[in-house]
């Protein structure tokens, strides 16, 4: 069968957040986020919810044409982006955070808030490489303290791409040598 | 945006089941099932493993060209079916059997065993429609006594295809009139 | 230290069962058996809310002092008993019958709906020993079809306590064999 | 009935933590700080498994004749710690975290780690207060960045247990107050 398609997490607040750009840059940043990976034949997996980067990053990846999984916290579908193709509903509360990691390839973190921080630690746990964007120094210090090897800060979403495309590449290779 | 396609689960026994049809039965029963829901231009959910009847039904479904969700239950997507294309990788064990059922818009169950049972009981429990095909009499006597109205039985695939289009008809219709 | 005590998973449904018995008489069962519990010096575990079963059975164990530890679905504990000591908040949804079912050395069902279906068959998927009293024939069939090995049916409160006796010996009998 | 004990998680990390102590000390503080919750008659909740701090908090609470809780990630309890009286056993991997989160009154984090991380930012993202002892000055400048009204940081073990007392205080005004 054809190779699967990746499966890029983005993740970040879904409010307002105070702690680093104004919501509207962390809007601007992540539709084109999701645009670039949906542009990139990259399959793009987010938290679900009508709200923020969230929702922000699936309308970006559907105007370029891509697909938008959605890992949702409540019991049904009732606060999901229009922008996901493809809804699961976790029932799990801020549990289904885990879930965002395990499923992402590369996780991209797009401003920061305790959910976001949450996702990026899970992912580290998971030993899954995170991209931070537009985070807040205290945020990019204290993720490098915790594991300097998969954190990497991306000054712009043209720099995030190309970490995701060398993060992607790395992996393949590491799949294959565990193959060989 | 274009309407979102419905989810459609497809449950049962990973490995040999002594209580009802022969495996290779439930293998040709649920690789048939598949292709007709890719061909209907439904979503196929499983639970994802390389394993009895997710495995089958994901290959029924892309050998008719349709999408594939598999909801893994391991931390890793070691042990997925070839042909899944989006995994979820959840890391929850056996809980993730209830991300399956709330994340399907109806229920088929492919024979039975415990993780089936499961399902199938957290499916009522959630009210999704379930259909019953290849399952011992034991189990359809169960599940009807636990909830008549959602527990349909189908003699057959094409059956179950009927019925999971008579589902979903209704579930639009109420979707409709509780907006309205 | 001193040996760990036992749990003793008691599960059952929350409201009104017209399946089985009256809802009276499951809360009557589930009252004495937590009382019996308790003097057998086992900690009793629950779904944990103020409803039916699970209610019954932590004000039975309560009233023999015993130790009620409650495994709540909800992400705080609004629902709790006001007979349980130890609250586990799990946020979980449904997904949290899978906790219930491995957290116990043995589950007993008393009564029958969606809910203790689903925490009875993630049990057998667990391969854990599950008793059943005042469930209706059809349960009763069904769950011994699944794995007869583990399902036993109890005539009352009495016959359910000795069969938990018996299979913790057994339990115990098997981890010592195991260490050796 | 009498009132219920508050539950006082204790998180920090597993292994040898190379980013704050050398993690000698940081078993030291978790043993002091088990010995002090258990001498408050507060319940112990951990983690659960035979390692780093959990273990030692959970050593040093039944030292003091408390009781200990241990939420375990794994889908039985073969790594849990012989200090643990009530083994929880939720097969849910990391996803945990959230039930450690959420269970807890007041969370204290002893050193740091990505798991130990997720642990508090799911903390915060549940409006839990937090305090951080012996974490390095990035941990601390980036949780009071989150959120400064929920995070704390305690100088060593007699600091901490102030601020537990004071933070139950809180929560029970604030409780009697919502039903009045």
């Amino acid at each position: 069968m054809a190779p699967r398609k990746p499966i890029i997490g983005v993740m970040g607040p879904g409010q307002t957040n105070v702690h680093t750009e104004p919501v509207d840059k962390l809007v601007e940043l992540a539709t084109e986020l999701g645009k670039q990976i949906a542009s990139h034949d990259w399959i793009l997996l987010t938290g679900g919810r009508s709200l923020g980067v969230m929702d922000a990053a699936c309308r970006g990846a559907k105007s370029a044409g891509g697909i938008t999984v959605g890992i949702l916290p409540g019991p049904d579908a009732s606060d999901i982006s229009d922008a996901v193709d493809i809804p699961i509903v976790t029932g799990l509360g801020s549990a289904r955070d885990n879930v965002n990691a395990l499923s992402s390839s590369v996780v991209v973190a797009v401003g920061m808030g305790p959910g976001t921080a949450a996702e990026v630690a899970l992912a580290l746990k998971a030993r899954k490489p995170v991209i931070l964007l537009a985070t807040q120094p205290e945020a990019e210090k204290f993720f490098i303290s915790l594991d300097a090897s998969l954190v990497h800060v991306a000054e712009n979403v043209e720099a995030a791409i190309v970490q995701v495309k060398a993060l992607l590449a790395t992996q393949a290779t590491e799949a294959q040598a565990a193959e060989a």
